[in-house]
């Protein structure tokens, strides 16, 4: 080991200009009130937001994003980059993932690396804006991890977590996620088309273009159903799943054609065998 | 049916003065800066918080309570009511539930309905204050229904979401609680005890008194771990399990001895098999 050269120092040569900062920010699933101190307080500390555009119908989305940064940060200090994000094969059906998650993760690792690169000054802090918790079926993470493995461009990050739409849907219906003692699974409509998840009795399903909690209307479960959580359009709906499901559908046509798009997550809960 | 009589309106009579309001509000998991704006809001519209001090060494967590109080809602708008909180059957040892728990919970009841009839106007808003979200393994709703379910006491409530644990936990750890398109499960140290979830390879546990991870320390699983999140005490560790789990049990040794009492979570994450 030696004694230790005069200029060691714990921070790495070269950083004179200091490094990018990036806040990854869970903004809740759609109520603007469901936004944390902490992620107010990381959206005055940004520079330079980053809003990725999937060129869809959801500008309602975007739209969210603007009016918290007018309601919280301002005017004049920051700036907000737009991009088009990649757009993912949709082949496969509507919100499920599809094989090709993977080159659609890389290609937007092109589009993430190139903003932090292009856009962001070396002294200066970035955001993503993300829905909800950033935990939760969201890729930003993962991407950034991929930018940085890269190496091209550097930068630390830190994540403020969100209320999820999982959390803001479970709290509508004033119910818990888990019974006492018990465990609860939170998982995608594709999965679920598999089968009733193992060992567990109260499932999370997001993701589900399919309405897929038809297929178990024969059992003895019931259903907390939420569309647009936390926005003017919510829709809520709760009961045992055998009466519940074939309402759902109704509201689900009747929404889903008036705004031409729908986010819904629900809650199946299996009853007690016995008790 | 017939005609409608003259005096009938949706409101049930006998309600003149109105119906008692009840605010359950998940305040975060231990970074005061982790509450919602729509908490900030449920607490400002807030005339009576119920305390309900466990008696135990956890007083910091009730210290937390009133430091948000002070720090959000202005003097002299609000009154305080602490109230002992009936001491749940431990003998089964730590943070695990007992079977106990339902005497237990029909105890915080008489607790609870007391609270509410004697200390709560019949024009006022009440608030309880949630550790996390009270979504996750939390009793406070529960114990509402029963309330209601006795009929003695009338009220409305309603729930504002938190921040949780399991939010938290990954944030700092900056990962997701699912793989993309993969499930996760929320689940306690009893249930590990009896062995990893079928059909996932991501576990975050709760509640677990007894270090339940060291069983699994001979599997390809990797381990995010924090104890005290949020708070000046946080501890997080992360790694392979076969070498992390060692190092997990010196640190939570150390600060259980130092603080008296321990709060922690985990996520176990398998690493898959094939890639
Ligand atoms: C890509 S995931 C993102 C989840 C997000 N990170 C969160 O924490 O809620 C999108 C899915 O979240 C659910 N979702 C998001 N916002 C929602 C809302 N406001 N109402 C109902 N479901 C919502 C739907 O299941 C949707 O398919
Ligand atoms: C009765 S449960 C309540 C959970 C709470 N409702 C939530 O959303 O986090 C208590 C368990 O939550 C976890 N927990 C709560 N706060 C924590 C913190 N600040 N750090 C680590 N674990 C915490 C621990 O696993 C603890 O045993």
């Amino acid at each position: 080991m030696g004694a230790a050269p005069v200029h060691a120092v714990s921070v790495p040569y070269g950083r004179l200009g200091g490094v990018r900062k990036i806040h990854v920010i869970g903004i809740g699933a759609g109520d603007p009130e469901q936004l944390t101190l902490q992620a107010v307080g990381a959206l005055r500390g940004t520079d330079v937001f980053f809003v990725l555009d999937k060129g869809e119908v959801k500008s309602d989305l975007v739209r969210l994003r603007r009016d918290i940064l007018d309601a919280h940060v301002p005017e004049g200090t920051y700036r907000v980059v737009e991009a088009r994000d990649p757009e993912r094969d949709r082949s496969a059906g509507g919100a499920a993932y599809s094989p090709a998650v993977g080159d659609w993760r890389s290609a937007r690792a092109d589009v993430y690396e190139r903003l932090i690169a292009e856009e962001l000054g070396e002294d200066e802090s970035g955001a993503f804006l993300v829905w909800g918790d950033p935990a939760l079926y969201d890729s930003t993470l993962g991407i950034l991890e991929e930018v940085l493995a890269r190496g091209a461009v550097d930068f630390t990050y830190d994540v403020v977590p969100g209320i999820s739409s999982v959390s803001a849907l479970v709290a509508r219906h004033r119910t818990g996620l888990n019974r006492v003692g018990r465990p609860v699974q939170i998982t995608t409509g594709r999965r679920l088309a598999e089968g009733f998840p193992e060992g567990v009795d109260d499932v999370v399903v997001m993701l589900d273009a399919h309405q897929t909690f038809r297929r178990y209307a024969g059992e003895d479960i019931d259903i907390y159903w939420g569309a647009y959580i936390g926005t003017p359009d919510e829709i809520l709906a709760s009961g045992p799943l055998a009466e519940t499901a074939p309402r759902i559908e109704r509201l689900r046509a009747e929404a889903r054609e008036r705004k031409g798009w729908i986010m819904d997550t629900y809650l199946l809960r299996r009853r007690p065998r016995e008790q």
